[in-house]
């Protein structure tokens, strides 16, 4: 029998690359050996007569590229945890299985969210600006010289209360908050998953708001860690703002659009809030020079780095090589999505 | 009996103001009404017959200032942890009593000390810089793209572990760490003073490490939070880095001479280490904007605010009252320094 061909658009990494190399007197493979995307002509050109191909977010899959490979194609596994870049219905009509990497990013989301509250309300941005520009010697101490909140004793809001948000809250604990609550699609509802067990044991309330309003007003802190849908877009907006402590400070770790940008650039302007901190933010990646949140000293903003540590892109790489030979062999995926 | 006379060289917070205002019919307050520090020679000329002078950082408490008042003075409250500046024989021969503030600190730097963690692995003043720049919208996705290590599985080194460290070694057990170690005066020895029962409760290993050697090469993250003494002058040189490992951090929220800077910087350009976090450094706060630390992309230098919230502040101030006011009366000190 021959042997099957795969397409890899990407090197990988360590064990992820070494679990691919252990296949090679198994498997024809055909592999982008380079750290930046492939060309799309060679994809489409070495895609033919492959059974699986393993691709990054920056690779289409559509139906050119399936036409390309061919009839033999049995699986497209995604190095991503959005599958936006997957035409899911040519894959479903032709019973090409999907696989991704949904699940190992909690840890590192969780530990930025808390990275970026502290940015927020210790004026983080600020005050490295200040050092980079040589203002330190300058700057007369004063008894409220750069002085934020404090984290002990807030109420912690969370707009969504999933894996990452539970996790977050987790590492929130020792820093002595007082009082967690939450707004899902059901307000005023318990939440189902209690995944680290922190409802029953955290030592604090952990509550269900009853709507945003009370969420806004209520917490010192909120985090947005709820999934971009039509009803949570611009769900942070002026009117929530407004609702907000003069004291409190927001932080994204979902997706960008969930805030309304200007609403914000106007609630740091007036005061209205102390500190934001995202890692997400609307129409990025093109967020240029002189965009106007750039300018507001109150504001951190990080480039979409919630996931990025070297363990969780390696537990991503190797989990795309494991889901593209059960493909293979027709065995379970360790993430496949449904179609 | 004429009402004793105090002196206060600034405007004081809220709950600190409101205490010192109460006292308005039983002392004659006189105080510098400004955020700035305030003239000496105003300082000079009021001090003149004051029973208790409260103090800045700022103000000199010397022979020169205690002849300005005269021999009825019997109390100096500080509103500071450190008393570098006051001439504390010149007090001691006159039988005059020195309050400070040195407890109220614990949490604030104990965050901004995981802060600086997560913002030396996460890379966090390099992803900061390139969205400021404008490079964002030229950042090609790779799967390695500005990751760092992370926090779980940590092996955590504490270079001293008094209350602060270890309030910040019980805010990172949520993240997952693995293993605490420390180095005190005494190497190999337990510490005495267990601040928070983590020693028996934590579920992880909390031991002492028998050198800095043994330190530095065990550990995924070192945080330098010792006191800066003749034997922890540059504790952390060229030696110390060369054992690191090539993907642990250090963080410095102590005080600047305890790491060579130097060698830091040559830690940094050589990979030795893969990022630092300071809120103190050598020579502070005269750093200007060409200081070759600046130039480093994988250190995040704050301008020593590790006291820096609001919460603190006002406790530093309400304190300072209590001590002035107990240095009038005979009274006990929330906070008295032994002469």
């Amino acid at each position: 029998m021959a042997r099957q061909k795969v397409v890899v658009t990407r090197q990988l990494i360590d064990e992820a690359q070494e679990l691919l190399d252990a296949k090679k007197d198994d498997l024809e493979i055909v592999q982008w050996k380079s750290e930046k995307p492939c060309d799309r002509s060679w994809l489409l050109e070495n895609a033919k007569g492959a059974t699986g191909i393993l691709v990054m977010l920056s690779d289409q899959v559509n139906e050119e590229l399936l036409q390309a490979a061919g009839d033999q194609l049995k699986v497209i596994a995604s190095f991503s945890v959005g599958t936006d870049h997957v035409d899911r219905d040519a894959l479903k009509k032709r019973n090409i299985r999907l696989g991704y990497t949904p699940t190992c990013l909690t840890d590192a989301v969780a530990d930025l969210t808390v990275l970026l509250i502290l940015m927020a309300q210790r004026r983080g941005g600020e005050a490295m600006a200040k050092v980079i520009n040589g203002e330190w010697p300058q700057m007369p101490w004063h008894p409220l010289l750069m002085t934020g909140p404090s984290i002990r004793g807030a109420t912690v809001g969370f707009l969504g209360f999933g894996r990452i948000s539970q996790a977050s809250l987790q590492r929130l604990l020792p820093f002595g908050i007082k009082r967690a609550i939450y707004l899902t699609s059901k307000p005023g509802q318990p939440v189902k998953e209690d995944h680290f067990g922190l409802i029953k044991s955290a030592g604090i309330p952990i509550e269900p708001a009853k709507s945003a309003d009370e969420l806004a007003s209520e917490s010192d802190v909120v985090v947005v860690g709820c999934a971009l849908t039509p009803s949570t877009k611009h769900l942070v907006s002026t009117d929530f703002f407004k609702k907000m402590k003069k004291l409190a400070v927001i932080v994204n770790i979902a997706r960008g659009p969930i805030i309304d940008t200007n609403a914000l650039i106007k609630a740091l302007d007036e005061g209205q809030i102390f500190g934001a901190g995202l890692d997400v933010i609307e129409n990025e990646p093109n967020i240029q020079a002189d965009h106007p949140i750039l300018k507001q000293p109150r504001c951190v903003l990080l480039p979409h780095v919630g996931s990025a540590t070297i363990e969780t892109r390696e537990q991503m790489a190797t989990e795309s090589v494991k889901n593209l030979l059960a493909g293979l062999t027709g065995d379970a995926m360790v993430n496949e999505l449904e179609l």
